[in-house]
């Protein structure tokens, strides 16, 4: 029999990667229903004509596609088996794949659910998703996505709700960060500024990159791609922006002025600027005109967050789209999202030891098993500790002690309860505290309250 | 554009569905944590070697099998696709599969992790799997299991704690049930008696059947399947039993007298039966000797919970199994497990109206919009209660009253907050109470401490 193993790029987590892995996506969650969102689930599988074609020709590439059941290559004649490209011939073979992503299935669940919602319509989702990428450090095959998005308002208050959503998920988490925003429509008015309203695609490519180059790179790559370099000034001004996000507002508004688009654009950037107040934020709230994050559908605000603590990239961001259900057939619908990188911000804590400070240290109770006669007195007592909430277990069987006392400790139970049938019958028991290595004696009447107030305390 | 839809038997979850399945998955996780239990996750994909050959026949032709990447046709000739079997050529083109149970997926964990674990090794699990079952009423392609196992002790205290963590799950769901035992042995000692040990699984089977049918009707089908009318008496015997669970223990010790396999049975069972306080229980704990629940692994103690409220078959279940890492190489390891079947758990709660009563009602708050001037006043309200803790959101627009006051409904937001320039600049708003139809004014500066207490009295 050979050695069991798990497919590439996906992973088993265990008891202590669980808790962890846990305590980010609760923190999203709650963060997500305190400003009111919902909690939808959809398949794990879809129709392939609900997800190909919608990520590209990369994307379609990298779906898990699923063999149909039964006879399923019945039709299918050795010629067209033969001829037929991969690709083709997968379209015959399955009809159905895995989610690539949450926001082509909320897409979908808007659009077949319509006519039950009650718009604007606020979800979450918090589910995994499944590409079929080169796995690499960081990059699995099956990972979460934690999304939240407001469908069906043009309204610009959830932008600014937004806003806060990241403050808020990222001062729990106890992560410094930075907040970039930007808005699609000033990118478009820089591309009407320099005569090139239809190069917007390839403008923002550039700009983009601004991060992780010079601004003198991205000017040449900007010639090199083919834009006239007499005309390329007001990228200049754009790229070199400094100040105060009041500041760069200004100057654009002058750069801007013959755009209507990007005029649009910077008004509906000082709508949020103007109702968030940054001295409740602990993210700094960044102005970043040069931020395009993936241009596809987007159409709005942009927004994108970087960790002060980790050179990670970007560990949760998002914008507005305004036809996202037309994929669908639904026209019309406005919608804005943003989305969790759990997995990153899961490597930050780790490599940051986040996780030790952040976390309330388990505090399980175990008793130790001497045998059939203490055991007879000791499990009423371990169900009066369950009854009173507190997460308690019996040894399984009458181990050496150091057997039993080594696993309480690789379990990281905090209290051990030590009674042979001396001690019973003389009414106590010993509760050893394995953090601080204490013993003392307890009568059984006050195991339940006197545990009950340590594990309280200690919280 | 052809209407989207979702693949057969799979399911989209709206806002109430989910609160309601987590409330149901909540209720279970918790007891499993109060009990010692530790959440593990493994990957919805596992390799097909993995899970082929572990579901008889049946199974692996329900396993859902997942396309190779790339050119997964490159090396299968003309010839070979015509001519192989649709699951031969399945195994070619698929090294992966879903997972169809969370047992399997477990065992391949314990002895890929096995040095890293702390045995016994206690685990719980709730995941979808999935199966190609043909969809119908209640039956799903993808639904969750939630599972909890030990692994790596011979001592019965698990079957005494699964006794106790059933009723204590479907105490907190308030459903009735009837927690059924048996254990395998006792089975093995019956075909002992009656000179069949070779056909412990046809005599099950039929005996499993008692539920549905009538002790003349077992017998009869007994004959029928070869078994010698003259040796059954005692399978009457057995299948007549009556009285209470130590009356039925008695009259088997003398029918298994001359079986060690049977004796060794009712000494396991009477382990439990001994550990377990009755009058502690909310659930009817019955020994029910003809129990078999699918022969295939178990073992030892056999478990099954009906719901007393419903016909539905099996809620709950699990048993003893000796070797179930074998299949992965590592053998003499013992486990014990019990699986809540959630879906019909769901379906009874909804049946019998149950949620309204066991739910606390979501309590959240909405600020109705009135436009740009109220709203500068209003957002800061909004922080402070969400600081407070208190779910609340913003009408993102100033559409009409009437059109705020039905999303506010339609959403279940039991507090609107409805404020115009006026009562702002009088210092105060009116709290509407959706669910009374009250309203009352409130100064600005007690909007958080009012509803704090209004909703926190409300719990």
């Amino acid at each position: 029999m050979s050695k069991p193993s798990i497919p590439k790029g996906t992973r088993d987590f265990g008891a202590e990667e669980m808790r962890r892995r846990n305590y980010i996506f609760e923190t999203i969650r709650s963060v997500f229903a305190l400003y009111g969102f919902e909690q939808i689930e959809t398949p794990a599988m879809e129709q392939l004509t609900t997800l190909t074609g919608k990520y590209g020709v990369e994307g379609d590439r990298l779906l898990f596609k699923i063999l149909n059941s039964g006879d399923y290559k019945a039709g299918i004649d050795a010629e067209t088996f033969t001829e037929e490209s991969p690709a083709a011939l997968a379209a015959r073979l399955c009809d159905r794949g895995l989610r690539y992503d949450l926001t082509v299935p909320f897409a979908r669940y808007v659009v077949m659910h319509r006519n039950e919602l009650t718009f604007p319509f606020k979800r979450y989702q918090m589910q995994p998703v499944w590409r079929a990428d080169r796995p690499q450090k960081g990059r699995y095959r099956e990972f979460y996505q934690c999304d939240a998005d407001v469908i069906g308002t043009d309204s610009l208050m959830p932008e600014v709700d937004f806003v806060y959503m990241i403050d808020e998920v990222f001062r729990r988490l106890d992560l410094r960060t930075t907040l970039l925003l930007n808005n699609r429509k000033i990118l478009a008015g820089i591309a009407e500024v320099i005569k090139a309203p239809d190069r917007l695609a390839q403008l923002t490519i550039c700009m983009d990159k601004l991060d992780k180059t010079s601004v003198e790179a991205v000017l040449a790559d900007l010639v090199e791609s083919g834009f006239d370099p007499d005309s390329l000034e007001p990228v200049r001004k754009v790229l070199t922006l400094e100040g105060s996000n009041r500041d760069k507002v200004t100057t654009l508004r002058q750069l801007l002025a013959d755009s209507e688009i990007g005029l649009k654009g910077l008004e509906e950037l000082e709508y949020v600027l103007d109702h968030v107040d940054t001295s409740d934020l602990m993210t700094d709230l960044t102005f970043s005109p040069s931020l395009a994050r993936g241009l596809d559908y987007y159409t709005g605000a942009i927004l994108e967050v970087k960790s002060l603590d980790a050179p990670m990239g970007s560990i949760s961001g998002g914008g507005r789209y305004d036809n996202l259900t037309g994929i669908f057939g639904l026209d019309g619908v406005s919608g804005v999202g943003i989305s969790f990188g759990a997995e990153r911000i899961y490597d930050i804590m780790l490599s940051l030891g986040k996780f030790e400070t952040a976390m309330a240290p388990e505090e399980r109770i175990i008793i130790v098993n001497f045998g059939e006669e203490e055991l007879q007195k000791l499990l009423p007592i371990a169900r009066q500790l369950r009854q009173a909430g507190l997460p308690t277990e019996v040894y399984p069987s009458a181990d050496k002690m150091k057997k039993q006392l080594s696993y309480a400790n690789s379990r990281g139970c905090r209290y051990v309860i030590i009674a042979g049938s001396q001690e019973l019958s003389d009414g106590k028991v010993s509760i050893k505290d394995m953090t601080l290595g204490t013993q003392q004696e307890c009568p059984l009447e006050e195991i339940v309250s006197r545990l009950r107030e340590s594990l309280s305390v200690g919280h």
